[in-house]
Parts: structure tokens; sequence; C-alpha cells
């Protein structure tokens, strides 16, 4: 068993009451809260060795523990709202790593205006971080990755390959996204936290639909960024979606207008009998394979 | 700076909007959310080697975290709802002990009626997990840390010492913190996490009262209790509020008709400026020293 299949695992055994609109599986749960809008609900932990290094500065490390949460809101077409950090650091000069820790989480939470709320502090052995972070979405503008329709079109934000670079400071893209929800109507979407081969994977499976990337429209951060690391490495965080044709054009003219938001068109979304294409130079079609970032 | 100041320092710098009703240093995060009802949301973290050890299951752990984080909105009088739960584990068997740890998990959240509605799975040197909840009570119902007055009875519920057991299946004290809140009025409630003494320290510190406590009061969980266990190790996860005496006396008249809930009277709130005291044997007093289990 690996990861992939822990999580199917898990959307299988895991039962609901009805007020979860969406549980295990998107970047955040979805739960029925007030009329208009759903609750959003997401969790997300760092790892000494593995999402950061111990060069790293606590606050680099607190900015980005809060900002891939605030990105999985985003991706739900969301608002972050209130968040809660928990830390546990080695005993010697654990609290003065916690204390950079907060004040890099602070500076993130002020410019995306989320509310820290609480969290637990803990000794350990290596430094991890896990927040957990509430949101709020109008009904009409909620996106789940599920939604994908044959002949949409595909979307990512910015561009690929940044992850590598292991710059903590990451910007989640959540004006993009609330730019997008709310102008156009977006089929599904998701952030590409473990790579885009992984989370189209991801996203035209929960979608039940097949793609085609091509390689000559991928953005790629730099000219010194490989294709493999574009592809499959992972902790971009940009945003993957997809809409209709029609959609498509109403977003072309509205960035030909307001030049915002920087996004880029990769593919297309096929029927899913077809599978996950990649059309690569002088247009040899392969298999793509849920190569990404595995835990597991 | 210990653990204990480093909490008062977030408390004094993380600032929050209007509709956060209470944010760090509470058992849970009150947020303003419907007409009648308060969100309540808190998280907690549990460390291989400090909260459990390598001989624990992997089901009895997975129990013990969301055990402490329903036992959180317990003692708020609220309801506990949805929860994320994110683990790291090292990566040899790393995705059977996480299979486990769902399954003790899914255990007791089927036995309290809480949704498990995401969470994250990671790589990491040593085992943590950490879990989030978000639970909700009537504004009515809502007990803080901070409501103690003077002239108030203090109680526990069930007895102390079990915490140095290391029995990790602990049942939270959900039902009968509902009764509680529901039958009478309480004016101040925590959990004891961390020790009877740390516990009150933090509860009349946040309330600005005094207290005494009488040694003959204290329930102990067996004969082989030690007072010191008793006291301040910790772990034990019964509630600790206070009452009026006129609301205590409806307490104790409820308690000979229902045989429930469980509590004993372990002493008085006093003014701020007689302190924290002790009345052991012979009458003897002593100060009480936040003393228990502290991290840093």
């Amino acid at each position: 068993m690996n990861e992939l299949k822990f999580i199917n695992y898990l959307k299988k055994t895991i039962k609901h009451g009805k007020d979860v609109v969406c549980g295990i599986g998107d970047d955040a749960a979805v739960i029925n809260y007030r009329s208009g809008k759903y609750m959003l609900f997401a969790s997300d932990m760092i790892v000494e060795g593995i999402h950061f290094s111990k060069k790293d500065t606590p606050q680099d490390i607190g900015w980005k523990a809060v900002g891939i949460n605030i990105s999985d809101i985003a991706a739900m077409g969301g608002v972050p709202k209130y968040i809660v950090i928990s830390a546990s650091a080695p005993g010697n000069s654990g609290l003065k790593i916690l204390k950079g820790i907060i004040k890099g989480a602070k500076k993130i939470c002020k410019a995306f205006n989320v509310n820290i709320v609480g969290g637990d502090t803990n000794r350990g052995r290596n430094l991890v971080i896990d927040t957990a972070i509430i949101g709020e979405v109008e009904k009409k503008c909620l996106v789940l990755r599920s939604g994908a329709k044959e002949g949409d079109l595909i979307f990512v934000s910015g561009a690929l390959g940044k992850g590598v670079l292991k710059n903590l400071r990451m910007v989640p893209r959540l004006e993009e996204a609330r730019v997008l929800v709310k102008q156009f109507r977006i089929n599904s979407m998701c952030d590409i936290s473990d790579g885009l081969f992984l989370d189209l994977h991801r996203l035209a499976g929960a979608s039940n639909v097949g793609a085609f990337i091509y390689k000559s429209l991928i953005p790629l951060y730099s000219d010194s960024t490989s294709f493999s690391d574009a592809l499959s490495y992972g902790e971009d965080f940009e945003l993957l979606f997809t809409l209709s044709l029609k959609e498509a054009k109403k977003l072309m003219r509205y960035i030909g207008k307001h030049e915002y938001p920087p996004v880029t068109l990769i593919g297309e979304v096929v029927s899913g009998k077809k599978g996950l294409n990649f059309v690569g130079d002088e247009g040899k079609v392969t298999k793509i394979r849920p190569r990404g970032y595995l835990h597991f």
C-alpha cells in the first residue's frame, strides 16, 4: 500500500454525517455552516528534513507552515479565517525557535488577514509544525477537484519548478483564486503541492476524466528549470484548474484587459477512457504516471 | 522564558479580529459563528517519547490523540463536531502505524459522534500526531477559565493520579461537562492536562483570583496513588471547575438524586491577594507553585 492507496482507503472507510459536504480527499473539507456559505477545514504538517532543513530560519518555516494551509483554502475558492499552530521543537533552543516560527506565521497571517487563535507547543526530537485552518466560501464559489468535465481546458497559475529552489516564502495564490471563482465558472481546482503530474492524477481521478497536457505550453519558472522538476518536484503551490471553453474565452478577455491573474493554458480534459497523456517534443504522446512527491 | 511566559507572550502579541471572542490561552478558541452558538477551535500535538512510548499500540495512540482534543471542547462546555488528523511516521512501517492510528481515532470518534474530515500524512523521524478540532457551544453554556469568582467552590471530576499509569485510552469527560453546563451556572472550567496545581494556577491567573485547596478532599485514583502524582503529574484529563455556593448546593442535590456526575469538592476561590494555598496535614498551609508538566 502506498500513500495514494492509503488515502483511498481512508476515503472509503471513514463515514461522516450529512452536514459534511466533502470529507477526506480534497484540499480542504467542506462543511454545511450558514446560509449561503460553507465552512472549509484543512490541516498541513511540515517536518524538518522533508519540507525544510536545519539551515532554514524559524521565521521562514513559520511563514511556510501557514502559507501551505492558506493555499489549501485558496484551492477550494475560499477565504482563510482562523488558524491554530502546533509545534514540537528540541528542548535546548525550543522556545527560541518557536518564537521565530510565530514571528513568521504572524507576518503571513497579517498579509492574508488570518487570525491565529490557538495552538500547542511540545518538546520533540526534531522540529515539526502542524497548522489547521478554518476558512469559508460562498456556496456558489466552492470548487472541488472532482468537477472537471470532458472538453474543459486546463490552466495553471504562475510558473512551475519553483519548489526545487526551496524558498520557504511561498505566496499562496489566494487573491488569484478569489478572482477566478468570483468572475468565472471554474469546474475543478487544486493546488500543486506534490508536482503537476501527481496533482493532475488526483484531480482527474476525482473527476473520472482523462487529460492531454502539452509540454510546449508548460510555463517554466526560469530557463534553468528542468522539466522533470517542473512536473514532479512539488512544493510549487500554484493553482491547477479547469473550465469550459466558453468560460476560458471569458478568462482570456479578462486577462487581456486586466493583465491579471497570471495563468497559462497547458492542456485539455478528455474522456476518462483516454487516460492521462503528455504531449512532448514533436508531438510524441506518453502516458502520465502519478509521479511526484509521495511520503510512503 | 519558560512555557508559561511564552504563552503569555503569545497572548499579548497576537491580535485578532472582533469575531474572535477568546483566542490563545483557554482550552479552545471561541469564535462568533451563528445566532445562539459559538464555534470552538483547538489543536493538540502528541509526540513519541513524551506523551506515549514506542511500546504503545498505534490504536491506543490514535485514541488518545483525538481524546485530548475532545477533552478541550468539553472543558469549554461544548460539543465536538469535526476533526482533522495530521501525523508524521517513520518511513519503514509508517503506513501500517498510520492505519492503526486511524483505527483508534475512528473508534473514539464514533463513540463521541465526531466526524474525521481530513488530515495530512508525512514521513518523519519519530511519530508525531496533531489533531485539530472544531466544536460548537450554545452561548449560554460557554465556560471560560477566566470566570472564577471569589466565594466559588472548586470541584474536580473523577479522581486524580490516573495519568501516571500511562493508559492512553482516556475517556474525555464530555458527557459530564455537558450535564454541568446545561444544568448549572459554571463560572470557570478547564481540563487537567498538566496536573492540578499547574492548571489551577492557569485558571486562577486567568480569573485574577486565589484559592485554597484541601489535601484531605482530593480524590485519589487508587490507594497507591501518590499525592505528588495526583497534584502535578498531568495527563489526567479530568475537569476542574468552579461555581457559586448556591449553584454548588443545587449540584449536590442533583448528584444525590442522579448519582451523577462524579465530582468532588476540593477547595474554594478567594481573593487574588491571598494567592494559591494548599491546606495539608493538620491544617498546615503552603503556597502552591505552578508545578506540573512543562515542556520548556
